[in-house]
């Protein structure tokens, strides 16, 4: 398919070594294009080189991706073309809470954050009005017991595939995802929760935050990985409390920060400004 | 001893009852004080309430207590009088890194910070010269063997009890501290130390940062219990970085966080605005 | 009319004089209240004394009443009694920007801002979706000539007669309020603009700043007075930005910053934590 | 001269055209360079292309200029040939404040600033002390008069050819520098001042400040020029403050931003990372 565009985002990741920029440069001139923002970084910790440029062009996705072939296939590159402003084909997994799902829909209604939304689901009703406020579908199915948590699994599955999505958002989705879909859609999917300083085990965390008198109260969205809470940190933000806090006010000020933090992460994700990098990401803001 | 003194801080904990407030403020109509400034806070956590006051009056020490005396035996009072501005006897603790030390030295020159340093300890030589531009006498002696950490801590015990000593700040003072020690001085160390989201355990928690990606990194000052950095939490900061920060600038960074967050817990505590509710602080700033 | 209640909320203002705190502790020792939250200040710039009290108590609003006023009348005392809680009638007038509305409506929904919206009213039919999704009643009518604002203005006294409004909020109301609608709400109506390091005069201040390459921008939320944007500040918020950003970036940075400022602005004015010291406010927090 | 070296920091200004990026990655080829950093814009606003890039490279200076020569000339470039951590020849000048000259000195000494400092002037002795602790030489002379000021600029000319001064550092000079001076070090000279919203004129800013109750103060680093305070903005920070601040306290507070705006300035400038836009500066972090 041909699609005729003046605005493109290369993405590139392969083993550092010399001539790459140059390589890459001169495949983008080939492809008449003009770089207008353009980012690199060498990783010390796994020897890997890792590219995002903007680059204007107005020929099409194939002689582009035409020219940047050689280079890519000489230097071994994973690398996206992908165009400024297309939407993300992204779906939604929420459970009661409304304050992450009411910021990305908000959001994206305000022309703030490109996504597109096909649907929402959840093992809850609650937000089926939030949702259709915004014209989102918005499909409920209980996940009570094994095999309903099977099932909502598997219309995800099928959900994902119907309509190509490329990000799965868990916007304070209570259950935890079975390693095996973790699996399927590694990198592709992004989590948010708390975080303290310092952190907490254990059920309600607030209340053992408020315990313990701490100052600071925020939130981390990360890539899911099969162990939980532990996947790739995408961002962080914290907010300042202080003794007078009780335990649901920290809930309220938490749930904010939840909200910015994670609309962030899918607005990087959106552009194509997240990589992998082992275990840690790559920003490029 | 009378001292003549105008500006007051009062604070008082007690069991939390109806009545103190017109009671202590009755006290304060009979030392012929105005309260400037008041804050108050009743912990549902332990059923105590917190009060500090800033009053001013020109009566004499003896007579502003005997004005409080009916008050504080009624309602079981630990209270404390103090003149607003008045040094704070303190010692500081130090080892190698100068950063802690340097900015509570040029705060305390710069007015800024009302504390008086009779001595400045370390186990390690290298800041004599920093605390000899400021005037501050320094002494250090190695702490490499369980007897040398002994003789250390009791020469902290005797100048303690030489000077009076009101605060010891570890500022940077990489030893632990024995529990005896600790439970000696309870309430009354304060120690820094560098804080992440989320937590890592074991050496080199910087690096570990760093191969985590974490996106904020921050300081946590707070009183030594004899369970070392899991204290009452006084103050803490966070600050942000990204994917392209070394190891190395990780520390930079987590130590300016540390000299401002111990500075400031200091200054806190040297103006009486630390209380201890059970596990956690109620700072009134 | 009697009203049971538990927890109210006591604001004073007089002249600063010895007296007053052990004065009111009296009066609501006298009306069986405990005090669970207190706050007080003496302006060295006007010699006036503040105060708020958050206290518990069964007794009637007249038996409360009657036990204040020996106090506020020998005192001189502005002051009002209020319960915690109690939504705050509340007027919005908006015109097509939505960004402050949606908050406003997002999270008194969520229990998160104390506000009945018995009205939004608007210049421009753009928003009329939103209020109806949160089912507030909406209104619009144009303001395009000398008399058309006349009339707004008119229909806003009714308003605010008839449901007896204690707050107007201009959420993006693009339109400047008549000398004489300024004076007779005075205190009463708050307005949210951008802010900028340093300010910038006449039109598109974000273009300004963006050829300026200002590194921070921010919002201000202020009570409004006939000398427009200059009115006593209740609120403000910065956020960094960098040389990159587009004059259309910013806007969007400023409109998340105007949002979070106006509404925080308006919770603190909901929970009488707003009192005004000349061309200042004390904000207690 | 030759200095053989590994990371060499190239930055280029020049008017934006299709291939420079190749061209310059293709000189780095031709040096035997690998490029770990890269940093690119364009100005919409001027229609230049600014660049900056970090190149191991263990060619002498000689070769890596001649390597990029072709590429200098065809693009008319504006270019700089650094190497990494070469300390800036940079000259300080004060007044009586020390708050930012001690931060400068603290992290010149602590490794955390790489300049190099030949001398500190002063139009006032204070500060000779706080220089000789870090072994910096100090030279005061008054500025009370027109012909004292025409000699101290005439100084400062002299210590800026005699150790080929790269910078100039405005640490809370009291004094306006000569149009004259200004023009002859242009895109040299970094000046510091406090900053609010909204901005005030004239005499005692803080006092302004206070009695206009604003909620947060801050501090700007920029460019001097002849037009004081107005040239382009390097840094910018604030910090929250409230009403029970004094006038004498927002001092304080201000200065601290004072020293970490300035300081961070000066660590941008010495690492290349400060390009100049016509009235912006693009920020390379």
């Amino acid at each position: 398919m041909t699609i005729a565009a003046t605005h493109w985002i290369l993405t590139l990741v392969c083993e550092d070594r010399p001539g790459i920029v140059h390589a890459v440069s001169g495949a983008i001139v080939e492809a008449e294009g003009n770089i207008t923002e353009s980012q690199q970084f060498s990783s010390d910790d796994t020897g890997r080189f890792f590219m995002r440029l903007q680059v204007e062009s107005d020929v099409s996705r194939e002689r582009f991706e035409q020219a940047l072939a050689p280079v890519t296939e000489r230097y071994e590159m994973s690398w996206q073309l992908d165009v400024v402003g297309r939407p993300l084909r992204t779906l939604v997994l929420v459970s009661k809470a409304g304050h992450c799902l009411n910021d990305i829909l908000y959001r994206q209604r305000a022309g703030q954050l490109s996504v597109e939304l096909p649907l929402v689901m959840s093992n809850h009703p609650d937000l089926a009005g939030l949702a259709q406020f915004y014209d989102v579908p918005f499909e409920s199915r209980p996940v009570t017991s094994a095999d309903e948590k099977v099932a909502f699994e598997n219309r995800v599955r099928e959900v994902v595939a119907e309509h190509d999505i490329e990000l799965v958002v868990l916007a304070r989705y209570m259950q935890i995802l079975s390693p095996e879909l973790c699996a399927e859609l590694a990198g592709k999917v992004i989590n948010i929760h708390h975080s303290f300083l310092p952190g907490f085990k254990g059920a309600n965390p607030y209340k053992q935050a408020h315990a313990r008198g701490v100052k600071l109260i925020g939130a981390t969205a990360h890539f899911v990985t099969s162990d939980l809470d532990e996947g790739p940190i995408i961002e962080q933000n914290v907010v300042r409390v202080d003794h007078s806090r009780t335990p649901a006010e920290l809930v309220t000020i938490g749930q904010d920060e939840e909200s910015r933090t994670l609309t962030q992460a899918v607005k990087w994700f959106s552009e194509d400004r997240v990589l992998l990098d082992g275990a840690r990401t790559i920003i490029f803001t």
